[in-house]
């Protein structure tokens, strides 16, 4: 990895100097909340978005940012400037601080971060086999640190050659660990859960090109929906739209990315990248 | 807070020295365990519990150590030594390492903290008052850095001038965020969760002790069995045994420590301070 520069706090800094005292509740407790975006030719991709998401997030974990979104903007825009990298992905990292009794929350600890990513900008043709799992995010309308379950399964999902793993709980799906995930029912409905899960920035443009298109609902999906489902895909800041064609080792339809999958992956594409 | 001495890997170093890149996944994703114990007069409490707990964590959560426990316990007493204090709290962290994709468990980082620490010696006379909250924790048999439901109830149980908080789960009663819970029945049974917990060492000491004396069973207890209880008490390595007087705004019992409760608190301090 390059050292590129990175916010730890006021401090433009290399990657390599950038640490936090071990006091601070990430270390101690896990405790803290971020946000990812994309930088396309050296601009940020539904920075707004991300910045709502990011700001939403540190109030649901009683995180106190200290700072305006102009001065959150200010620091990334100085960042990209410093890193000069092309196509980046950004993190913001808000910690609970360094907490004297190692309990109660202090001033968070800011933290951005840019490294080289580019997303591969051809349809997979083969499409992404997962896996699911029972599970519920906890505070799962906040982006928290909390992959305890995603960080875990790791070494599971390569054992059994997935690709990613869809969480279930109380027999209705939820979200996979860094991406949102939609079915398209037999008639061409595109559907996507509404609630357990955290509402994702691609999800919601989404969300928006399919409902000019087809009928599409947010809402509750069962399992028996995605088992029935004639083809499904996911949504993520790194992974656009990505066709999933195997779940827990059954092929979905025919084997192969879907024709509305396709059609909207080609759509939302033209929107990021232009046609 | 002084400036004790701490040790991160390899290096022993000053507290205000002690810091991790911001690349370990304990920043990046909240992943790590770790493990709390005294020392009284210079002496750990119930070492080989912990140990024995902390390489267990590990192995649930698949971090390699890459320590003998030998080493471990070498370095707690080059740590002890080195700070030279009497009664402290030393906690044993173990991050996910500094992960190269930010998602995958990398060689984890061991850091060693000790602080000053006594625990009151005098039975609190007015015992505690709790909250009752509905929360199942995540590899509840690892002894993870997942406290992000604790962190965030700390305002709230202020606001209730609450001293500490219960999760239940499906009618069961689970575990205080840092403490194990036990009842006593109105026929003088005592009582404590079996599973969905974390099996605390104070815990083990504290169903010895109670099994000589009086008809003591770990097994499921509900939120009735806990309504109708007429004594409760919690068990944790900061606090020993302290009573529970007060559930839910609802006073438990005559409202005053009960009598097996007492019993009990001095039978462990007799054990773990000498009598």
């Amino acid at each position: 990895m390059s050292a590129n520069y990175v916010w730890v706090n006021d401090s433009l800094i290399p990657s390599d100097d950038a640490r936090v005292n071990i006091s601070d509740l990430a270390v101690q407790r896990g405790y803290g909340i971020f946000d990812f975006f994309m930088t396309i030719d050296g601009q940020p991709v539904f920075l707004e978005d991300h910045l709502d998401r990011f700001f939403r997030s540190a109030v649901l974990m009683r995180l106190d940012i200290k700072m305006s979104r102009d001065q959150v903007i200010s620091r990334i825009n100085q960042l990209i400037k410093k890193n000069n990298l092309s196509d980046s992905g950004i993190k913001i990292i808000l910690t609970g601080g360094f907490s004297p009794d190692g309990f109660n929350i202090a001033a968070p600890n800011l933290i951005i971060t840019q490294q080289n990513f580019q997303i591969p900008r051809i349809m997979h043709e083969h499409g992404l086999s997962i896996i699911t799992h029972e599970y519920q995010r906890q505070f799962a309308d906040a982006k928290t640190l909390d992959y305890l379950q995603a960080i875990w399964l790791q070494p599971e999902l390569k054992e059994k050659k997935a690709d990613d793993v869809l969480y279930h709980s109380h027999g209705l799906i939820r979200e996979c660990p860094r991406a949102n995930f939609f079915i398209v029912t037999k008639d061409d409905q595109v559907l996507t859960p509404e609630s357990g899960m955290l509402k994702g920035v691609s999800r919601k443009q989404v969300l928006e090109i399919s409902a000019e298109f087809y009928p599409t609902e947010a809402r509750d999906v069962t399992l028996d929906e995605l088992r029935n489902a004639k083809e499904a895909f996911i949504t993520s800041t790194t992974k656009n739209i990505l066709p999933v064609v195997q779940i827990d080792g059954k092929v979905l339809g025919d084997g192969r990315p879907g024709a509305i999958t396709r059609a909207l992956a080609e759509k939302y594409n033209g929107m990021i990248y232009g046609s």
